[in-house]
């Protein structure tokens, strides 16, 4: 891992003739130096209960070996073969929805003992061949873990021992969750109901939050499984996704992911997004502005990415190389395609790979085959990049499924909605973003936490933002924040509640906009702006100074949009979902009073620019072209080498980027 | 009950900390002087089988009396406890989706035994409990009673005996419902399908019939017990509610009203409608009218409305009065917010009360407190309004139930927007209305008759119509009228059937219009009024007058609408959806017709005019003005004193009422 | 048989009075000479298991013989009687939403053997006791039998024996299934899962096309007793239905046609349509070419089709006849309403009749008079009508199926739209076509072949498809095509595969567009046909001469549309849905090309232009009007004459078609 990864998924057991060599020799010719393999296809190994054959990673490892290419080995655990449901039909999860039905992958209960058992097994038969191979550098294990919504009667019980377990008493359970309404009262443990069909959102939360545990507490059963084999020179990972919207959208709702990573080695995720003419990068920067902040700021591996993907994703010239570099320069030190190939049968037929059905060398292998070398040439310059931000983002799982349970009028915007809302407007303007999470310290290692509808926060979370901004720190909330305590009651106070008081702020009512907007052009978004959506906040300001107000006859008087100095610090608040151009409006003025607004700034999207150290102690700047115009830029920083190109850059000199194109700027000086 | 009553619902169970002291202090600076408990929290008051707590209503009781506030006590049967669930699983009622999952409300089996044993116990245990204290003026029978499509094992055999009594023979009933289609006959008892499947309109309507009259038993059942502790000078009621389409839409689907109202001693509905800019008073009318019909024309409470309810109803400023006072005159004797305070867990959190969940005078409190004034300066002049209508609609489930199994096609018009389009041409233009039902006696009351889609009707029912008519009386029929029997067997005579005698036409032939609308601009109603919906018979007359032709290359030559003297009276018939404003043309025609014209009727909305007799003999007419623009009007009526004001008012002068504002007109003379 | 037939399915059982005699006679003068009875009525005939009553059979057979009406009697097996379900619950198939409700039609297991123990008993009492009446000149085998999407356990049983013998062993079924994938290897019969939850498309296809054989295996079984009974005076046969979107659309997804009709003497089929301003005739025209085709070109039965039908449907003066010629027009021997009398009771009540409730006669009734004078009067030159086509249509069940379960981004275009796109282009032309199958031989029969996305074929097909080009023949494909082999397993080779030798090209990509049109405005379509939809193939030419590019920054390089000589013939491939105006355009060069271009087709929709060969040897042409304009035609062929009003037509002469008109004009010549 001491250089930059290029790498594909590889299924030899999907292969439909024999083509191993050929693979690899098209693999090297790209230089793809990295596969994983065997995550998927447990009853390949284990045909029948006790009967194991290894045979294709035995000789993909040795193939791979030889030809200078790594391997990651999946354990093949998120899809279980038809033998174990046969024997044990209730492996299937039984959710809200009824009993699974055999056929697709992830459907098992995650908490089975038939599961456990045969998953053990198998890891344990897998690792015991392949743990000496020096082939394999880590292990990835099972595969985009989430908890299939399991909640049958064996996890309600669980669920009902981890409630006294937290709560210690049901007085405590009907008092935090208010079950007195509509008779939801539980006096005796045994009359606990199962919570599927539960309308009280408290208890369906903290069941939400029990099967994110159940995911943090697989993931730490395999990676313990994993370590008894893996050698020093090893990692064990895991292919973290995120919420699925046909592609990678926010966070992802069903698993904790800053819990769950912590038993791993290092991160990895897979990030799927939109492409041709709908490809921002945004989804490569916040994907992997989480998969490093999951890190602790490490370096991550792009699991899996698309080549071709989907019909509507195949790469304009140029996109592919733009999409890898873009990873790079968010942290990533592994870019790997999910998959070499394409698949001939059954359900990611049409998931293409980076070759087609036909296995031809094609105008999108060709421009890896560009990556390839550039990644070989670069590896010392690129890999290892130190990335710093001084801006963060907090974002909740419990405000997430806060929002499910209580959504917001409209049904169209939900937490992630406002997550990008905020997250894009941040990407477009060039600040770089950490993630942090309820439980993260430190908050001071930020100049500005940006805070998107924390609706579900315990007391001490809002007492320590509340310090943060007197002690000097930036804040922006929106609407809903500081709403409810963890248990997901709403706070008996004024609303905001705790955060009022570093806001200036108070509001009793709220309404749903029609048609409404924000008076006069805040932020000079112009007429096409100011609209408003979903949801508006009655606000009236104790000391907030007020930026905008709502443009309406009779709630006119309320303000939208506050500021207000507390301490040494700062709090914005923004009581309604603002359009983009506001949203942008606001966030420029408050990167600005943090003092973080600098030459990268000045440059707007589609020019993205992100930049980050690298092992020599060199400043790397990427610079994006996010557009099929090419753009030019007078350079601001000090003298570098553009790597591609080897040329040198003089501070103030004009340089253009190709339509989708990428530069990739080393500051020079010290080495 | 002897004066106005102002109140909300309060739910001492469901507070955070304790409150009752400050809330109630709150409640009498707000004029509140009745406030319903208990209906909802029967796990609070029986945390287990066999063991009671009713400590929050003794204290609640005994806080009020102090207060000089009463209390409505109502069955907390509407929501069952856990325990109950756990340990008798099929109380949960079995529907066509299946046996419901515990967590809501209102998901038992009211006809189940275990059910009903520990719901008559925690009704006796209750009302032993309050029956004899001094705050308690009334009793609520469970809440929002429905028979929540209960359709199990047991329900269908209770369904075969209910068939066997009613028709006394399979044969009887495969010929009335036409079971031999589709071979669906039965001919032996055994051998009787579950209805859940029927495809057979006739069974499935029978069967919602049956269902509706278990919530008629479950109520007299309820009504039974309560009678056995009521004290002389308290009553018994039920909190009727309405078709709901995110709010109070129309007539009930299943609930027979008339029915099930019979047993108690006042009628108590709740209603809920849109606000903001989309206030028009309609449904506290229809709503309050229904609820007055089902009173026999006496007076009912509005047990529950909204304070602040949705985002999207939060009132404009003044428009919780303008909607109070509509209430009073459409004859209500309370009107009682739904609920005190915003609850701060659960499903209804953002169904807010007339607090918000911070507890603080918030401006919708603060209007309400002027309501409360003038509720308490104002109860004896404007309680036991007395109203009479000459008007009346003729709603019948049957026919509603009919048109669910064979929908008007496109599925946007089902029978209440039928029931609304004509309804709220009336309301529009100031005429009062009463609804009786098939069963009413009595139609010579009336001097005009509407009927909506009198679908599914006796013979018996039609010929009395036709009585009606020839005796003088004045109908208005729309289309679908008369088409099908009480079994929803379709006539096999020339429709309308018997009808059609009285309306001088008949068809065989109905189509779909597509872009068709009626000759010429009938009614005067121009070009952008005269399109039809969804449905058109093609009329011939045989000695009706034609009213309107339809515009269609090919079926240009049938009667749209038309009218005819019959005997001493007058029968329209309308044979297709016409647009709001022929609606309004011909029904201002038929008023007319009818001698029924006023000067109120000269008023349009949103100027809404109704008027009664009070307590002291005196004319009391309310002017209502719907919209956010002050409106003048020349007083037509003899010399009046207008309440709110105390000022006088003569004959002729020009009045203004302020935005969203009242006038309430009490006319001098005799005391 | 020897003539027209003209005829109303009768449900003597259904009828509200008695009207037997009035009915007769009121067919008999609308020129009915034959009905339909018995079909849907098993419980009236067995109202209790092993009691008989076939009284009503037996009256309709005795007054319709009188009234010298002939009967087609249907086995009443696709609707259940109600004890029978009683007694065995698991009649209902078990479909992937489970089992099945008692009420609707058929929703039984057509492989459970007390279904068909009773029902086999119910055909032969039924077949006993009319097989010898005079009236009954044929038999219905069960009605529009499908299946039902039946796959309970006993048939998942039945499917792995059929697995089994189809491909021997699990390894060959792993292998072209692709079940590595996911972790779906079975390696054990007992293992196999049920496939109701499969997300493997082989195995899903598969399956379907197993329980499309357990429809042709059904009505082998029943046609097998029939013709134990029947005389050699009458035929058996079957009423096929096609894809249903509220009428008849296409080729029908759950039989397979050309196999289930082998067994019978004569092939019938029920065709709906939209009717008024939507009446094109292209339904009448494609559910009569497939009729035709599946009986080897010789007359079908119209058993079932509307006269009023829905309130959309009810036609406007002249289509009733318009729509009977039409008929003859495509090569049917009997038009059959369905129904006679609109059913007062349950399900389709609003499905009416050529009589409305009210049995009057009515303007649709009157016109079904004219229809059947017609007729009778020209039965002897209409009968027998001999039809050949030298243009074919190639249709595959297991394209259709495969279009499921890998469906065309989006979600519009389905297999049966591309179907439609191509017949009703040339239907609009006056192109008359054949349907072939997969299995059809004798391909040279035709001088072109038009190929719908034929996406899953076995190689042997497409050799005889590029054998077929080489030989002279021409035939257009579309995308799609040639691209898996019959498991659904994508071909390996640069796509089209197979084909790509005689269409001369290659593709490796594929995208979906997005606003793309073809470049230029190829066959003359201007700036509103030239946009493509939902898919684009990336088209690289070898051979072929290309039609058509794409206009785009990125693809336009790629073809869209080719044209490739091929030894003696020519192929075509379209590689985008195409719009209707250039696919018009493009099958116009194809059909110009085969020389199949005559005066026929310079007439264009809404003049359609129909012709075959008399049982005198004469040319018979049909000119029908599908417009509400009257249309000149300058009459181009041999002297004629029109038979409707027997004036002769010379050649050149001017006639005119009236609104909704129809001419029919017979060569004149020897006879």
């Amino acid at each position: 891992m001491d250089r930059l990864l290029y790498g594909v998924a590889y299924y030899d057991e999907y292969m439909p003739y024999e083509r191993l060599q050929q693979d690899i020799e098209m693999m090297k010719a790209a230089g793809i130096n990295v596969v994983r393999i065997a995550e998927s296809t447990w009853s390949t190994y284990e045909p029948q209960k006790g009967v194991f054959n290894f045979s294709s990673v035995d000789r993909v490892l040795d193939a791979m070996h030889e030809a200078g290419i790594r391997v990651i080995v999946g354990t093949p655990t998120y899809a279980v073969p038809a033998w174990l449901v046969k024997e044990y039909p209730d492996v299937l999860a039984e959710t809200p929805r009824g009993r699974g039905k055999y056929g697709p992958r992830q459907i098992m209960d995650i908490t089975h003992p038939a599961y456990l058992y045969y998953g053990e097994r198998i890891i344990r038969k897998l690792l015991e061949r392949v743990k000496d191979h020096p082939a394999v550098i880590g292990y990835q294990t099972d595969n985009e873990t989430k908890h299939y919504h399991t909640a049958g009667p064996n996890v309600q019980l669980q669920f009902v021992k981890y409630l006294r377990e937290k709560f210690g008493s049901l007085d405590e359970i009907n008092r935090r969750f208010g079950l007195d309404y509509w008779s939801n009262r539980v006096d005796s443990w045994e009359d606990f109901p199962s919570v599927i069909g539960t309308i009280n959102g408290s208890l369906g939360a903290e069941f939400a939050k029990f099967q994110r545990k159940l995911v943090t507490d697989f993931l730490a059963w395999q990676v313990g499984i994993v370590n008894e084999y893996k050698r020093p020179d090893q990692f064990v990972t895991q292919n973290f996704d995120f919420e699925w919207r046909g592609y990678s959208y926010g966070v992802q709702p069903d698993v904790d992911h800053f819990e769950a990573a912590r038993p791993f080695d290092v991160v990895a995720v897979d990030i799927y997004h939109p492409s041709q003419d709908q490809l921002t990068g945004a989804e490569i920067s916040f994907c992997g502005d989480m998969a490093r902040s999951m890190a602790g700021g490490g370096n991550y591996l792009v699991m899996e990415t698309q080549a071709q993907g989907f019909p509507q994703w195949v790469p304009y010239p140029g996109q592919l190389r733009l999409q890898a570099f873009s990873h790079l320069a968010s942290g990533a030190k592994m870019v790997s395609y999910w998959h070499w190939h394409s698949i001939h049968n059954s359900f990611e037929t049409y998931w293409k790979g980076l070759l087609s059905h036909d296995f031809q060398p094609n105008r999108v292998y060709r421009e890896a085959q560009t990556i390839g070398r550039d990644f070989e040439r670069l590896s010392d310059r690129l890999a290892d990049l130190k990335i710093t931000n001084r801006v963060a983002m907090l974002v909740s799982n419990e405000s997430l499924t806060a929002l499910d349970w209580f959504p917001i009028p409209g049904g169209k915007i939900k937490y992630n909605d406002i997550v990008r809302r905020m997250y894009d407007a941040l990407y477009k303007m060039n600040v770089g973003v950490d993630f942090i999470h309820p439980g993260s310290e430190d908050l001071e290692r930020y100049k500005l936490i940006v805070v998107p509808a924390l609706y579900a926060a315990p007391d001490e979370l809002l007492h320590r933002l509340n310090a943060y901004a007197a002690g000097g720190g930036h804040v922006v909330y929106t609407f809903k924040s500081g709403f409810a305590d963890e248990c997901l009651k709403v706070r008996t106070s004024v609303q905001p509640g705790i955060i009022g008081e570093a806001c200036g702020i108070g509001y009793s009512l709220f309404v749903e906009p029609n048609g409404v907007a924000l008076k006069g052009e805040p932020f000079g978004v112009g007429r096409d702006g100011h609209g408003i959506e979903s949801w508006m906040e009655l606000i009236q300001p104790t000391t907030a100074e007020v930026l905008a107000y709502y443009d309406h006859p009779y709630w006119g008087g309320y303000a939208a949009i506050t500021r207000n100095r507390y301490g040494e610090g700062v709090a914005y608040y923004i009581g309604c979902m603002a359009g983009e151009a506001v949203m942008a409006g606001l966030l420029e003025q408050a990167v600005k009073e943090a003092g973080l607004w600098g030459k990268d700034q000045e440059l707007r999207f589609p020019l993205i620019v992100k930049s980050g150290v690298n092992r020599h102690g060199r400043v790397i700047r990427y610079v994006l072209n996010y557009s099929g115009e090419a753009a030019t830029v007078d350079y601001p920083h000090a003298d570098a080498v553009e790597l591609l190109s080897g040329r040198t850059v003089r501070t103030g000199e004009r340089v253009t980027a190709e339509p989708w194109g990428v530069l990739i700027l080393e500051e020079q000086g010290k080495d």
